[in-house]
């Protein structure tokens, strides 16, 4: 297939658990609800394609599967997951799940930090009196940390939603939550993350989509994000729409209608094992070749990472491969859209 | 094909008009708006699959197939119809098209009552004086028909939407409305139907999604449902989303994301014809295997019951059929899938 | 194919840029957004389909593909791209993009004029004192207008939102906007629209889903549109809901529940490329097929001309002979739905 070996820039993924795992502890990770379960499209897609990588039979059942991966340890099957996935480079969210030693300690290549806005802010707030308005704190220790990252990230849509306030103004107070959810203040803090990303050259990148029982789905929806892109747009800023299912049209939309915005299907891949395909089309409908980005979001397990890449190269390169076979693209362009899928754009838009 | 010959439980349907129809009254039970039409999907369908039934070529014209029909007469008709769907089980909607006893006199094998709490609601109302707050009459009501029942129907998304206030306490004062429609009544309702449910182990059965011209579409998203998901949730109560379409992705996300929520694609699938398999591959993109159910939502003509039944068994046939022919999924966990949806999650979370 | 040949009446297009572009002026109107691109499914398909009408091969790079267009210069590029669309009628929206006779110069077949309800009124405010309340004199002027007239539009979906307040009564003030925006104003227009075009037998087409960054695509969801479905059923307005991509779906499901209410996925087929056989079969789930029109959008490059008729000739012609293959549909029931959707619908519906 036309995507097989293409080395890849996974451009938002998180660390693994560094431990070996139980059933309900490895199903728990399995989904983003209240438990996942094996018995759904993305545990058919791990008995499939993750079992012969640790020498089983595809299809293993998920007991024989668990007991494998035990036996070869959390650390062999890390490794021989993310060897197996042909990332040479991955993009880190340190917010959630791990640092980026710890990654690095387990995945080939080239590994960089993508700066969470919420946890900055988090990790100041816990610091300061409670008498404190920390606004300059938070701005300067952000400006520190991202200094010596590729990227930030917002979760603003598990927060409040991506109908946040667009502002430049300071909010007339702060509050002093340990997990911020406050309107004024998280839009303050997208707002100097827009900042600070167009003046450094770092994308912002932003939830969007499905997620954990956090969010409020309707709330996550990217065309939330209008008036802020609006307001973005000429900024010098690249906003990074991630995930995006099933709101997925929509965000092609936006990536076709603003420069500035670009997509990709991050977590939503692994999730829909086969129909990876019919969701990268729908996808593809609107969006330009040059808006459109890989990334696995692979969090905890390390199967998650490897599926990303595997389901995406089989969708798309199927995808692809009918286009071909149609004669609607020739070989030497598809060739170039797998390329700038996998990292070209990537390479381009972040430092 | 694998689904070929599963007996089905049908979780979620309503009876029969017990009367030969002309080309209004059968094209107006065809279509859920203004007025229905051979010239749609669904038409295609009855004259494709219906037609041999009745003993005509497949594809016979609508004035030759009603005139087969009147020939036949409506009840010869039905029983050919609903003996052919291959279901045993009938989980009936009393609260819209007739009672218990009037299909179980046409239908094979079991049927049992869905209770509907509008319906009961109403008809308290409607007995007592309007001086009266009858939340006690309401509550007596509904436990007795219960005992009798297999779950509990709410159609809130018609009368308000599916943004009704998630509440336990009582309104301060009912409105005696014939016709339910003040939002704190309806929200009281629905968490007394959720109290009952759990307590009693029946299902809660949310119409969502297209239905006819009394609901505003956009009311009738399940996302809407969010709040009450989190309010129910551990409760002990199991929620069924009924139909969705085409908000069934959104359906599948609360279904991955809460374990007590179930769907189907009920009234949708022989809507949408020809394209049963297309919509169901975009349930099951997220949607866990043990949480989608079947149902027909057949209502007033059996050709409903019988083409839910046919086109579900032909859409996950053919959509497993290429899962197996692309070793995404082995012959067993298809089989093993095939059984879950057509009875085996609804034997579970019925009583 | 099925659809091969079979004369059109494009029911909505604009006029063509009667000038020769560059790069950048011919990417400009390849885009609803900023900056449009070849790199995108619908510049795949100009290189691939609209290259061997000018003497190239299929896939000629862009360069290449704009050297020749000059070379040939827009007026026989023009004619070329509108004669092979095999359309024989075009309904032209005067309101942007040119006159009927300017394009009437360079199209085959009958030209006839849909009014845009915002550019009358907006010429009768830019003409008439700002003292004065100029309700009667939009009225008048509108009529006069819609003598001449196949159709009324409307781009409220741009201005305000599908959200407009549903409403008879004049408002209280209008304001000299040279842009309507004002909500009262635009509901105010067009319910004088609904209420000519019922007068005259007059369809009255709607913008509705994707559009360039002046709208929020929130808000040109169709579903918007119920309370006014509501108002003129039955009043002998037909209305169409133009575009509608990515809530087709919605847009069926009205065209479903409403005998009044008619789309087309216009704009839609051209961007989507490859793609226009599955949204064209997403929009069939419901919709009727009495309901579905055709049109191009066709705005600024006769390409988008073109690529509307044939995209939707190979998009709907590869369904049909799926279904037919499928025995799904007859040879001439598919034959009847392709006369209806390419022209016949809009004869019944258009005087």
């Amino acid at each position: 297939m036309l995507t097989d070996g293409v080395a890849l820039t996974d451009h938002h993924c998180h660390g693994v658990v560094a431990a070996d795992l139980d059933r309900p502890g490895f199903e728990r990770l399995l989904g983003e609800g209240q438990r996942g379960t094996f018995d759904s499209a993305i545990g058919l897609a791990v008995r499939r394609w993750c079992a012969p990588l640790l020498d089983l039979e595809p299809h293993a059942d998920p007991e024989r599967y668990l007991a494998r991966r035990a036996e070869l340890g959390w650390r062999e099957t890390t490794t021989r997951l993310l060897r197996a996935s042909g990332t040479t480079r991955w993009f880190l969210d340190t917010g959630f799940g791990g640092g980026r030693a710890e990654f690095a300690a387990v995945a080939p290549g080239e590994v960089r930090e993508i700066v969470r806005l919420e946890q900055i802010a988090e990790q100041v707030i816990a610091e300061v009196s409670i008498a404190t308005m920390p606004f300059e704190d938070i701005e300067t220790t952000l400006r520190g940390r991202a200094r010596n990252a590729v990227g930030l990230k917002t979760i603003v849509a598990y927060r409040y939603g991506l109908n946040f306030p667009v502002t430049d103004t300071l909010p007339s107070t702060i509050i002093h939550e340990l997990r911020l959810t406050d309107p004024a203040t998280l839009g303050w803090l997208v707002g100097l993350g827009a900042r600070i990303g167009a003046e450094f050259g770092l994308p912002l990148q932003f939830h969007t989509g499905f997620g954990d029982t956090d969010l409020r789905l309707q709330h996550t929806d990217p065309l939330l994000l209008t008036d802020f892109l609006h307001a973005t747009a000429g900024s010098g800023l690249s906003v990074m729409l991630l995930h995006c299912w099933p709101f997925h049209r929509n965000a092609a939309y936006l990536a076709h209608a603003f420069d500035h915005v670009h997509l990709d299907l991050g977590l939503t891949i692994p999730y829909v094992g086969q129909r990876a395909s019919a969701v990268l089309g729908e996808a593809l409908e609107l969006a330009p070749f040059r808006s459109m980005l890989y990334s696995s979001d692979g969090y905890g397990l390390p199967e998650l990472h490897y599926l990303g890449a595997l389901l995406w190269r089989r969708g798309l390169g199927r995808l692809l491969d009918d286009w071909i076979a149609d004669d609607a693209i020739t070989l030497a362009d598809a060739e170039g859209l797998v390329i700038a899928i996998a990292r070209g754009n990537a390479v381009r838009t972040y430092p």
